[in-house]
């Protein structure tokens, strides 16, 4: 089938405005938040599933690679088309279909933006806990395809943890519905939660609410050095808290965030640790003088709580808008994940101050340090090549000292195109072959979001078997 | 190779004392809590990883099932070896690796009992979640096989929400590590918890361990009707409470429990709801007093706290032992285990009498009533046939209604060999054939754990395929 004759199928199957093949629409999903970019051959917006399906199927007569797609804030190129293909976009499948209030869940379509569906639901009391930073703008489909985390992970685990079923298009235009981790039979809920669009496209997914805790506090600590905020994360853990989120922010982003936000950060710490409890208000205030006083213990020459609700949400508005604070400090950033144990989270910064010295490149830190999940935020400059390679080597180094120090290369945006290779770092031969046959169970011609999440290696089956060597993307057609 | 030159070369490879082939050790390893017995071709021990890959690929040469066994206490046939073949049991695998408190997770092997490791660590604090009745007699590795459940899942969730990852001998005989659900890659760990022995065989469990609440504290309401207090369930979760734990036992049940343990359950009760919450002390007295009401509005005749741990601990032996204090109603049980939404609670509970009615068997009910976790105990005489017959299909009309009233086929036994052809109320056939196809990526000859877990007809590779016909199982040899 050649590319016109693609485009006539799509247009019947989808309609006219669901598919676009000009080089200027097609321009707007060459790129995701990662590093690289590179244009579709074609872009469908299906409204159903079964316009997903129909996709999925004339694209699998035509050959050519399937890249799914949210709302484009990933950051690691998994929604780049990096040899072009057919990229399928969810959302205009933006709808929530129902609300189920006794049984906490709701069922929703992939495009819903996430934010959106807590807004829906806390009226009554009700909410949808994954709050990744992006969540004004992300998707809850693109949330589960890279199992989104976010500062509240720490009390509620990440988007995998609030996922009871979902509907999936697989490659062979099959649909399935999967039923929760406690349903019997193999968990395809969570294989495919995480599974970055290599599996199958996500048409329907049944999410867990959560009750809104009776109260929320959140406490500000301002402490000398990275290290002394550090250990006051374990000391405060251990002391048997599980905070609903336990931020950390370093003296670089301290004050480009109070430059953007004017919340009251303090200007001259070495660190600030934000932390919030929630639950039954009886509760909350001793736990918050037991933070008050670890952190004290471990330094730290401030304490000071949230005087009011507005101002708790002012602190959010800040920390969730870091990213685009960054741009104070330089034209670009790479934003790394990797998690380390959390005991070993002092030793882990110390190795990324070392890693700026060496590369030259400055790197801020904001990350959720109750988990140990670093984002060290990589500083450069791209119209300068070399800053490009330095940037990218620093990355790598701290992936690499995250796995030394007994942790992971991600904690929460994924593996995508950009971090595949890295793969290797974290696992044997063996676990990576495991995944590869699983992948080519469901996807025996590796048309699913090819070259993500498994490294070139560890393919059971390589791209070119589907039509022809890689590195031409309009050669398809 | 013939049965004398595999049990020479399993010994060669394990030990003298590690592998069984007479008839009388045989006979152990029959059954399990299930309905069906099979006996063995012969049955290894190992102690080490090593000694199971070693154990696998012998089998695997030889061309014969392998069975996975933990402690043989599940409900379901998952360790029965329906055709024989080869047993291993990883019940000599019983250390605690590791325990790491400050990052609060130990490294167990599979023969660990599941209560040993909260002993051993709840002088520190720590303690491991999920608690099933068994969890006195049962492994984790058998938990995590059929990611079992208990009470305190309302709260916690089950086994695969505290497994951290995994050590994993494949049916090729290879040796994998999967990382956690919030580690990149697909998530293997959630993909082999609860996958019943039918993908590897896990030799080594990373827990999440939890820290021991600061206060529990226990209250049972007693009503009039199991209908009333069903509501009352729902009631309480509305009310924005999450207990800890919400058992329901009915009127049958109680007075059999009452009758062996003398803890003070009131004898004239339609039903008794066991609710427990925990956390900080401070918090905990308005829930229970919110849970009063909402249990009194809902007809509850009385209501009382435990008074003393121990009286909380007695409530809790009883609870758990309700499976021995069976044998005081019926010479035989057969316990089922579906789920149906929180909300279909009462519609489920008169089916459960309508279908004990058309039957003439009694059923007595105790269950997890919070999680909507049926468990009727289908009440019968194994010398009489037709009471088989009766239970059975009580059991499956049981299953049916759970499907109808939006549900599953299990909450936490597993399907094993017993509920396999009842996966398909609860899947489709894409659904099924899904499944299949991810089973045949790990074992393509269907070598492990044959004839569980899937229908018959959504297995891609008979088993036959490995050598012969079924049905002959000292035709192995």
């Amino acid at each position: 089938m050649d590319r016109s004759a693609l485009v006539a199928r799509l247009r019947g199957a989808l309609g006219e405005d669901a598919v676009f093949d000009g080089a200027a629409d097609l321009l707007t999903y060459e790129y995701d938040m990662g590093f690289d970019s590179h244009p579709p051959d074609l872009v469908v917006l299906p409204r159903t599933t079964a316009q997903v399906q129909a996709a999925v199927r004339l694209a699998g007569e035509a050959g050519i690679p399937i890249v799914p797609r949210g709302a484009g804030t990933g950051l690691c190129g998994g929604a780049v088309p990096v040899r072009g293909g057919l990229v399928i976009s969810l959302i205009r499948m933006n709808r929530i279909l129902e609300v189920d209030l006794p049984n906490r869940r709701a069922l929703v379509e992939p495009g819903v933006i996430n934010l959106e569906l807590s807004e829906r639901t806390l009226p009554a009391g009700y909410y949808y806990a994954p709050d990744p930073a992006s969540q004004k703008i992300s998707s809850i489909g693109g949330n589960v395809a890279t199992n989104a985390g976010g500062p509240h992970t720490l009390a509620y685990g990440s988007t995998t943890n609030h996922i009871l079923g979902l509907e999936v298009v697989l490659p062979d235009g099959s649909i399935i519905n999967t039923g929760g981790a406690e349903t019997p039979g193999y968990d395809l809920t969570g294989l495919i939660t995480g599974s970055e669009g290599t599996l199958g496209i996500v048409t329907r997914i049944w999410v867990r609410l959560l009750r809104a805790p009776e109260s929320v506090r959140t406490a500000l600590a301002a402490f000398p050095t990275i290290d002394d905020a550090s250990n006051a994360v374990s000391a405060v853990i251990g002391h048997g808290i599980v905070p609903a989120a336990m931020e950390m922010i370093d003296a670089l982003f301290c004050r480009a965030i109070e430059a953007a936000f004017h919340v009251g950060l303090p200007a001259d710490a070495g660190a600030v640790l934000l932390t919030e409890v929630e639950g039954p208000e009886a509760g909350l205030e001793e736990q918050l003088r037991t933070i008050a006083a670890v952190c004290r213990e471990h330094g730290a020459t401030q304490v000071r709580l949230a005087a009011s609700a507005a101002e708790r949400a002012a602190l959010w508005a800040a920390r969730k808008g870091a990213a685009g604070a960054m741009c104070r400090l330089a034209p670009n950033y790479y934003l790394q994940d990797g998690v380390v144990p959390r005991t070993r989270l002092p030793a882990a910064m110390r190795r990324v101050e070392e890693v700026s010295a060496w590369s030259g490149l400055q790197i801020a830190n904001v990350f959720h340090a109750g988990d140990g999940n670093l984002h060290p935020a990589i500083l450069f400059d791209r119209r300068y090549p070399d800053q490009i390679e330095r940037a990218l080597k620093a990355g790598d180094e701290i992936l690499k000292t995250c796995i030394e120090l007994g942790g992971a290369i991600s904690g929460e945006h994924g593996i995508g195109f950009e971090k595949k290779e890295q793969m290797t770092y974290a696992f044997a031969p063996a676990d990576l072959a495991a995944m590869a046959g699983l992948r080519a169970a469901f996807d025996p011609r590796a048309q699913f979001n090819p070259d993500k999440l498994l490294p070139a290696a560890a393919q059971c089956v390589e791209i070119q078997d589907i039509r022809r060597e890689a590195g031409a993307p309009k050669d398809w057609f």
